[in-house]
C-alpha cells in the first residue's frame, strides 16, 4: 500500500479544482486592527488592511477585555488545568456561564471549546436524551451542524433553505407522537441572509417540536444588548436552544448553548465532547466575559458597524459591482470561479495591501466563489475607499462580469 | 411530546447509579499552585490543594508561559479572528506548529482547539484520504479517538488492550491489500499503564500499516526533549501520527497532529473539524510554544515529577491501599463503587482541603471507579503528608479494603 501516493492524489484532486488552499501568516498589531502585518512565504514583512476577519466590532483589542485577560493570567494564571469535570471548573467559566444565560434570557449555559464543538457534541447527544427524535435542518446549515447531526446516525430531514412550506411538509410527514427538533442559523454567513425566526417557532409550535437557533453571527451585534436576532425579534422566550460563539463579535474563543437549566445539565452529563475536554483557560473566559457584560450595554458599536456595512454595500452597488445584500452586516462579493477568486484575492493583498480570503467549495457551494468582505466601526474612510478604489479597478482589468452575477 | 419528563428520566439514571457529577468551582492562586480557592456552592471561600490536575509540572504558572501570553496579548490582542484559512493563521501559531514538528521529529504539525478534536477531525478524515482504510483501535482508547473512528461509520476492528495477537489476528484477518491503521496511545491515564510501542510497530510493518499514537498524558513529561514515550524509546521515526495537547504538562490549552508535511497538509484540507472553526488565540499560541520550548531543556523537571509520583505510590502502597502502578506518573487509587468514590471524594475536601475528583463512568468501565491523583514538582513534602494521613484515615473510618482490589 503507498500511503503517500494517496496522500498526493488527495491533494491533487484540490489543486485540480483551483481550490487548494494556502493560509497567509498575519499579525495584527493591537490597537491598530485592522492593519496587520503579513509575513510573506519569502520573509518579507508588509503593511496590509484585514477586510475578512471575525472579529466584527474589534472587541479583541477593546481595553476591557485585554485588561480582564492581564488580570486573569496574573491571578490564576495560563490554563484550567482539567476537564470541567476534573479540576477544571473556575468561578471564571460559572462567571461567563452566567453572562451567557442572562444573554439570551436562558436559564442556563454551557462553555465549549468552540462553537463548532458545541453544535457538534450538542446535536449528535439530543437524540440520546430524546429517544427516536427527527432533526430538521436548513439545508445551508454549518457543517459543524451538519457533522452533528450526521454523526450518530438519527433520523435526519433536510430541508430546503428557509423554505417554511418545505419544512412543513417535511414535519406532516412524520409520525406526530415522534420528538423532534427543528435546527437553523439566525444569520447564514456566506450570503449574509437572515432565517425566519419567528415563523420557524410557529411552526414548531404547531407541530411540538423543539428550536435549536445558531446565533453565531449575530450574537454582540443584534439586539439591544447583542443578544441576537432572536432577542431584537422578540423572540428569547419561543427558542429552546442557542448556538454562539465568543470569537467572532466578542473578539476572544470558546462557544457555548444556551438553554434551560434541565437541558444544559443533561448536555453537561452526556456529551462526550463536553466531558473530555479541557475547559477554555481562565484568562479567555474573563475575556469574553468582560467582552459579553461590555457589548450588553455599547448600542453605539453595532450602529456603527451596521452603518459601516451599508456604506460598503451602497458604494460597490454603485459601481455595479455583483454583491449580496440581505440587509446584514455581512457583504459578499460573487466571483463564481474559484481561480479568478484566488486570484484577485492575490492581487488585492499583493498590490494594494488588502486582505480578503478567497472562500470556495466546501465553505460555499461550488460556482458561487466569492470574496466576502466584513466592514467593522475600525474600519475607516481611509481603508474604505482603498477597498472600493482597488476593487472597481480590478474588476475592469480582470473584464470581470458586473452585477448580474449578483444573488 | 413532553420534552422535559424525557430530560428528568435521563438526569434520574445519572443519579440512580450514583454518577451524576458536580463541577466544584476552583480558583487556583497563580505562583501558588497546587493551592487553590474552593467556592463552596453555599458561597464560601475555603482553601484547597489540587490532586487531580492534569497540569502535571505546574507550567500554567511557569514564567516563561506568563510572559510569552502577556506580550502576544500586548502585541496582537485577544482573539484570532478567523479561522486558519479566513484570517486566524499567525506568526504565533506557525512558530507553535514548527516547535511542535521539531519535538516530535516529523516534517510538520496542525494544531486544534483540542487534543479531542485533533483525534476526532483527523481520525474521521483518514478514511476519506484512503479509500478503504480499515482502523484498528485499542480497547481502551480515549473518547476522541473513539468517536473520530466512528464518525463517519469506516471499518474498524477494536482489539484488546495491549493484546498484540489479538492485533495480529485480526490483522491477518484482512484483505492484504486494504490500507490500514493501527491506533493506540503511549500512556493510558486511567490506570496509568504504557502502550507497547515498539511492538505495535513491529506488526506495522508486518502487515503494511499506518500508525498512530496518542501521547497526550506524555508529552512534555517523557523523552529527553518531553517528545513522550516515543522519544524516549527511540520510535519516533515509526510511527507516522501522533496526537499531542498542550493543555496537561504544556499548562495552556489546543490540541495538535504531527505528522509528514503531505500528510499534515491533507488533513489541513479535508477535515471539517480542523477548516470550519477559530483557530486558538495568539496568545494561548505562544504561551504554548514557549513552554514547549522550555520543557525541551528542563529536563530536572520531569525527574521531580518521576520522583514525586514514586514517593506517593510507594507511601500509599505502604499502607496497603489499592493503588494501580505501571511505572508512569499517575496513581490511581481504586475504590470500586460509585457512592463510596463520591463520599471519599467529598469528605477529602470537605474535612481535609484535599481536592480529588471522582473519576466514575464512562471515563473508566464501572466497578473501578477510583480517585486518581497527579502528583507534580510543586505538590511539596507538608502537601504529600496531608493527602496520605487523610486517605489511610478514611481508608479505616469507611473500613474500606486494602490491597486486594489493586489491578
Amino acid at each position: 500500500m503507498d500511503y503517500n501516493a494517496k496522500l498526493d492524489d488527495a491533494l491533487a484532486r484540490l489543486h485540480e479544482e483551483g481550490r487548494y488552499r494556502t493560509f497567509i501568516d498575519i499579525e495584527r498589531k493591537q490597537g491598530n486592527y485592522p492593519h496587520a502585518v503579513w509575513t510573506t512565504p519569502e520573509g518579507d514583512q508588509k503593511n496590509i488592511t484585514v477586510w475578512c476577519g471575525n472579529d466584527y466590532l474589534g472587541m479583541g483589542q477593546h481595553p476591557v477585555v485585554l485588561e480582564a485577560m492581564h488580570e486573569a493570567l496574573d491571578a490564576t494564571g495560563a490554563g484550567s488545568g482539567g476537564t470541567r469535570n476534573i479540576s477544571g471548573t473556575t468561578v471564571y467559566h460559572k462567571r461567563l456561564e452566567a453572562e451567557l444565560a442572562d444573554l439570551h434570557g436562558k436559564e442556563d449555559a454551557l462553555l465549549f471549546t468552540s462553537a463548532y464543538i458545541a453544535n457538534d457534541a450538542t446535536l449528535s447527544t439530543l437524540p440520546r436524551l430524546f429517544p427516536g427524535l427527527i432533526i430538521y435542518s436548513d439545508a445551508l446549515n454549518h457543517a459543524s451542524m451538519i457533522e452533528g447531526i450526521r454523526r450518530n446516525g438519527g433520523e435526519k430531514r433536510i430541508f430546503k433553505h428557509n423554505d417554511l412550506d418545505d419544512l412543513r411538509a417535511k414535519l406532516a410527514a412524520d409520525d406526530p407522537a415522534a420528538p423532534k427538533l427543528i435546527a437553523f442559523e439566525s444569520v447564514y454567513s456566506m450570503d449574509g441572509d437572515f432565517g425566519p425566526l419567528k415563523e420557524l417557532c410557529d411552526i414548531a409550535d404547531e407541530f411540538g417540536a423543539l428550536t435549536y437557533c445558531d446565533e453565531v453571527h449575530a450574537v454582540g451585534m443584534y439586539g439591544p444588548r447583542g443578544g441576537g436576532i432572536a432577542e431584537r425579534d422578540g423572540l428569547l422566550g419561543r427558542i429552546d436552544m442557542f448556538n454562539g460563539t465568543l470569537a467572532k463579535a466578542f473578539g476572544v474563543m470558546g462557544g457555548y448553548i444556551a438553554a434551560s437549566a434541565k437541558l444544559c445539565d443533561a448536555v453537561r452529563s452526556y456529551a462526550p465532547g463536553f466531558i473530555f475536554t479541557t475547559s477554555l483557560p481562565p484568562a479567555v473566559a474573563a475575556g469574553a466575559a468582560a467582552s459579553v457584560a461590555h457589548l450588553k450595554g455599547d448600542q453605539d458599536l453595532r450602529d456603527q458597524q451596521q452603518t459601516q456595512a451599508k456604506i460598503l454595500k451602497m458604494r460597490l452597488r454603485g459601481l455595479g459591482l455583483p454583491i449580496i445584500d440581505h440587509g446584514s452586516h455581512i457583504v459578499p462579493l460573487i466571483v463564481g470561479d474559484p481561480v479568478h477568486t484566488q486570484k484577485l484575492s492575490d492581487m488585492l493583498l499583493q498590490d494594494f495591501g488588502i486582505y480578503v480570503q478567497p472562500i470556495n467549495f466546501p465553505t460555499v457551494p461550488r460556482g458561487t466563489e466569492r470574496l466576502r468582505f466584513t466592514p467593522s466601526p475600525v474600519h475607516g474612510p481611509k481603508e474604505m475607499d482603498a477597498l472600493v478604489k482597488a476593487l472597481d479597478g480590478l474588476w475592469s482589468h480582470c473584464a470581470l462580469n458586473r452585477a448580474e452575477l449578483a444573488g
